[in-house]
């Protein structure tokens, strides 16, 4: 069993203790998967723990990535600064459509070997050929909700609907409990709705949620209005999407003040990607109004074809910077608060409430950053630092069910050389298909 | 003398050459401070020279910072989230005004360590005790362009021009030329049309430009109109600032037709800070129309109090995805129209042509990326990946005017701990004074 006692760092809790400052400088002590402890001098009540020393470091909870599609690490830097349809109908489409299972897997190792090195601890994933994705989290260590994307108008509808259910029943709960499973209906305007009304009463049967994209462009709200009658967030809520179910909706870029009431009401899990919304000019999404609606939104990156990288630090300070120009107000997503939507509001975006906030009883999902850098110089607020200043290669140690899966930046469950070997050696071969 | 040879490295020169790709497999050579020649397999012609080895690395122009207020990074994180007057007035000012002359060198030297590590070869400054600053300049290896800020409408006005002047006198030209002076009037509603015209009439005795904050936010604008009938650019280009003198313009956020011209026509170097301006809420500059009508734009930070480090990878990518949102065209601001931006055309801003490109002839101001990292994998086009994936920590490299100034991630010129000891210590007790 893992014994951990992190002796002496600075640590953001996110516990939402009263304290006068959102940080404090002391212990954090680890038993088994769990945080079993916070508090100070600490090191004689656990005998025999192994001793982490925190001087100079600073502890938050681990990144969660609300939105991500893995394997496109295999597509990274093959196709930018293109028209949306240009980039997908001529880029991206044609070169998916040569991805094999191996792709995946590769692809899947290069994306969570990128998203622990750069502080994600958990991430919500759809694609194809998942069970690849699956046993690389497994043997990965990092957590992670992964479902199937369902396209629903096509042949494959069924197949697809097949191979979710299967994930769903093989890898639900798998690596003591670090997977878990959704269903992937890909987008209203891909899923009819009596498509949607068999995902959602499977869903049910299986007792588990659905990852879905919905509202990302105009395009497509101009498109479901047309056959629907309605915008698409309300075409769902017209299907009962959002009643008694666990949903995760990507993007949500394009709302009206009903369609925010409707997600905030229903506490539907948001996740946000801005850096993907202003590359594709997809939109800015309306987060402070979300936000001031108690609406829940988490952060993510999509993936790394429109991005071009899974690094949640750089979403954090995107996120901060562009609505506060957005909205003309500086005083918007402060530091503090772009940080709860990357952890603890995440973790609840994709239905982990055990996860994102540093507190007894936790899963113990956390990073040790080194301070002794000069963008964190002088360390006046070490949350202004983290978001406005940081970067991820200042993460050296990452912690995740406990147990530790990078050390001095080495990644100890993962073959970095190997990956990045196989995964070089399979994109040259794909963009030449 | 110098003498190195990196060998067999991938290779972005910025030379304007015709060829299939904006890069190159091959050998680039360094004699002195300048660029000797690329080429293919030139170790036999060159024998008796260092050796690089480029296997799985990146040469690129050193990156320009055309905008900073380098000892501001004593506030760093000190004021983050707050409206704009809120901050400058109760929180930067007050503090400012305690700065000391040590205050300043270990402020500066924390600036440079921070921009050497980030990959920034040279910068344009404009603060007070320069003196300071450019020591800083002299001993670490770096290339800045030093200006005074002179505030003309007080009673220090004259003390400051000064000082700018002695500035001038004492260190244009030092450090075998990789110090250059301008003067520094601070912004138009600082400083008057008589105040200008001393400036002016200064720089032109001197040889030397001007660096001047100009159009930063819609409050100048009002003002400006309100006191002389006139906006901003359009009351400099009466007062005759932009005719036969190199002038450094920073911000230029709010431009109407007639000015986007007259900055355009008289090839005045514009600094464009994005992640300044969207933290402050100043606005979003038209940098894809200023580029359209042949504008010199270069890319810089601004103070690491409104920033809040001085990476200038991070502003690229936040350059080139904050126009596409806000333009609304993901065609704009293009991954290599980016990068020159933040070299070759930055180095013109400065007044450098003999920087920012790799080419024979050229200061040897070069950076070496290390591309064994998950992030840089693939590498379908290297330009893409730097801009949209990569970290300032992937540099490993850093050669200023032909000398290694930092390897292996180590600044060879400067002495880390103690910079970041120093500037803690007196960061701590500025903010209790």
């Amino acid at each position: 069993m893992n014994r951990l006692l992190i002796k002496n760092a600075l640590i953001i809790p996110l516990d939402d203790q009263e304290r006068e400052q959102d940080w404090f400088k002391g212990d954090l002590v680890i038993e088994g998967s769990v945080i079993k402890e916070l508090g100070e001098n600490l090191e004689e009540k656990y005998p025999g723990f192994t001793i982490i020393d925190g001087e100079n470091s600073l502890v938050t909870p681990g990144f969660v990535n609300c939105h991500t599609h893995a394997a496109m690490t295999m597509l990274r830097g093959y196709a930018d600064d293109l028209p949306l349809m240009k980039w997908l109908q001529e880029m991206i489409w044609p070169r998916e459509a040569h991805l094999d299972a191996e792709d995946i897997y590769w692809g899947s190792q290069l994306a969570v070997l990128e998203m622990i090195k750069s502080g994600t601890t958990a991430f919500a994933d759809m694609y194809f050929y998942m069970e690849q994705t699956a046993q690389v989290v497994l043997d990965s260590g990092i957590r992670a909700s992964l479902s199937r994307g369902l396209i629903g108008n096509g042949e494959m509808a069924q197949y697809a609907l097949e191979e979710n259910t299967e994930l769903v029943k093989r890898w639900h709960g798998q690596g003591e409990g670090r997977i878990t499973c959704m269903f992937g209906p890909h987008a209203p305007y891909t899923c009819p709705p009596d498509f949607l009304e068999k995902v959602m009463s499977l869903a049910d049967e299986w007792g588990v949620g659905l990852h879905i994209h919905l509202a990302e462009t105009l395009d497509e709200i101009e498109e479901i209005k047309g056959k629907y009658g309605k915008r698409p967030v309300e075409l769902m809520d017209s299907l009962g999407l959002f009643q008694g179910r666990h949903v995760l909706a990507a993007h949500c870029v394009h709302l009206n003040e009903n369609e925010i009431e409707i997600l905030a009401k229903n506490k539907v899990g948001i996740a946000h990607n801005p850096e993907s919304n202003m590359k594709l000019v997809s939109g800015v999404a309306p987060v402070p109004q979300l936000l001031k609606k108690g609406a829940l939104v988490g952060l993510g990156t999509d993936g790394a074809s429109s991005n071009n990288n899974l690094d949640m630090l750089e979403e954090m300070r995107t996120c901060a910077l562009l609505h506060k120009v957005f909205s003309g107000e500086p005083t918007v997503l402060p530091a503090n608060q772009v940080l709860r939507m990357a952890t603890k509001d995440g973790a609840k975006v994709l239905g982990l409430e055990y996860v994102g906030s540093l507190e007894a009883g936790q899963k113990a999902d956390l990073l040790i950053f080194d301070l002794q850098k000069p963008h964190w110089t002088p360390l006046y607020n070490p949350i202004a630092n983290l978001v406005y200043a940081a970067q991820s290669s200042d993460i050296k140690t990452v912690i995740i069910d406990g147990k530790i899966v990078m050390k001095d930046r080495e990644v100890l469950t993962m073959d970095e050389e190997r990956i990045m070997f196989e995964a070089e050696k399979r994109g040259q071969e794909l963009i030449r298909k």
